[in-house]
């Protein structure tokens, strides 16, 4: 990633049917940093690939011009830049909440990750009351998301984080029943067994790996598994083996693949959900705000050694 | 596994509700290999371990006693024995359809292995007209079936299996698009590409290890892998680690284990389907049959090296 300064005149041209701009927060997410891989297989989800001299995709907050009138706030995918011309298409859905909401929640909670969370338990997971649920990267953007929706549902909710300092905010803030620090465990399978010792319903994956081989082993029948991301493989040369896998035929497990981008049409159910427990208290939301399009390279590859605390956001332009 | 000579009384015990069988012909699957591990991790699927003393469990086809009549034909859970006592929930069905129809296919296509190919794409699979599939283990009990299913279907099919012989049956006899002996292929991704140069919609999984591997990596966005079985893993000390599993969340694929069991309620719909077929001949079955209880452990251990050609069943008693 490089910082490319240059001059542009903010108008629409002529003719377009786009919509300009101004990024006051931009979102720093993991699953960015699959866009800069060369396509492996047949083919990649989303169509996203990074390509040299494009610059990375995101989600924004903005002021804009011709279906909208000026000044409407909106979210929506665009790149890591000042300003930003994009079709309309691109626009996820217009801000209309913004009383005792911080803007930077529409990259976050009340956005993509937010979303994630939601979908990934309720519809991929199939999440019922009282389930036992385990999720990793519990901290992060999605993580924090996931125990809070899954304690609302009266579910019993482990996570596994890599501070001491993130798995105190698990259980203080976030309420989670337990929490555990993964670098201090140097076996997995038997503190996932101390936390579950009926073994998990639902696991919640971020991470792959070593974290999800020893998962396998303490899944219950027909457990499931929503799978939206694998933080830990994605700068590997060579990816982690998972050997536990015959573990899916003994126990009928489901691990299913996602992307917040198939639930959209979830996002007004989502969003009265998640405003109605903010507004009560009854979630709350980390985040971690770096200052300056300057320093979204070093936020970015921050996430890959844990470095942010809680939700990574970028603030571009003050509000 | 050893063979234990005994005398029995032929009686149900006074104010029993068992059902007294004689068996006829005995399955072989690789799933039994599984009843024979100690458990591991916090729960089995089927409660159905093999422990020290008892006998290993198995489809049957029999005559019986009190909610049937003497002289009836079912199917269902038995040990391995000449006659068996079980409860008449373990019986899956009486069997209606005899006239040519070998009796023994109701311990293959007529059976577990039939519902299980049929469950697994139409079901689990979520199988559609003119996708592509790929099924391993291809000229095996369930897998034989998958591609016949598949092309009633309309679909592009594409099997392995591990001899050449085996790969002929494939398409001369079963109606396969393609197929290709796994042992001669050096590299499976490029054996994979060259058939599915536009990737693979259904992997039926029967095996598990580098053969997963390699389909990860050619699965098509929301591809969908029903697991039935990963008979490459069961006589592993360590098994194969798996290291494409990413692809699993960039192409939101879905891979779900699953057990017959779970779909016998689908029976009476599937049996209309595949015997109007087989009467039309637009499906068969090849079947290897070995003969005497005392030949069944020699028969179960020669599906782990492929020995099998075709559904492994055992003869017990002249019909």
């Amino acid at each position: 990633m490089e910082i490319v300064e240059g001059t542009i005149t903010l108008k629409v041209p002529e003719g377009s049917k786009e919509v300009l701009l101004k990024n006051l927060y931009l979102s720093c997410d993991p699953f960015m940093r699959n866009l800069m891989n060369k396509p492996q297989g047949t083919e990649t989800s989303s169509g996203l690939n990074y390509t040299s001299g494009s610059v990375s995709r995101n989600e924004l907050l903005k002021f804009l011009i011709p279906d909208y009138k000026y000044g409407d706030l909106v979210w929506g995918l665009t790149k890591w830049e000042e300003y930003s011309l994009v079709p309309s298409s691109q626009i996820i859905s217009k801000i209309q909440h913004t009383d005792g909401v911080p803007l930077s929640y529409y990259t976050g909670i009340l956005g993509m990750p937010g979303v994630t969370a939601y979908a990934g338990l309720f519809e991929v997971g199939s999440l019922q009351k009282g389930e036992r649920v385990f999720v990793s990267a519990a901290s992060g953007a999605v993580g924090q998301l996931v125990g809070q929706f899954a304690k609302l549902t009266d579910c019993y909710v482990v996570g596994s984080a890599g501070s001491k300092d993130k798995v105190d905010l698990l259980k203080n803030k976030f309420g989670f029943d337990e929490g555990f620090n993964y670098k201090e465990e140097p076996d997995l399978n038997a503190a996932l067994k101390r936390y579950f010792p009926e073994g998990i319903d639902v696991y919640f994956e971020n991470v792959g790996g070593k974290t999800l081989d020893a998962v396998l082993l303490n899944m219950r029948v027909q457990g499931r598994i929503p799978a939206c991301g694998m933080i830990s493989q994605y700068n590997l040369t060579q990816p982690e083996g998972v050997t536990n896998l015959a573990n899916i035929v003994y126990k009928k497990i489901r691990m299913q693949g996602f992307h917040f981008f198939d639930y959209v049409n979830l996002y007004p159910k989502f969003l009265e959900f998640v405003l109605s427990h903010l507004k009560e208290g009854k979630i709350v939301y980390v985040e971690d705000i770096a200052e300056g399009l300057e320093n979204g390279p070093a936020a970015l590859v921050g996430l890959f050694s844990g470095r942010n605390f809680g939700k990574q956001v970028l603030l571009v332009a003050p509000e």
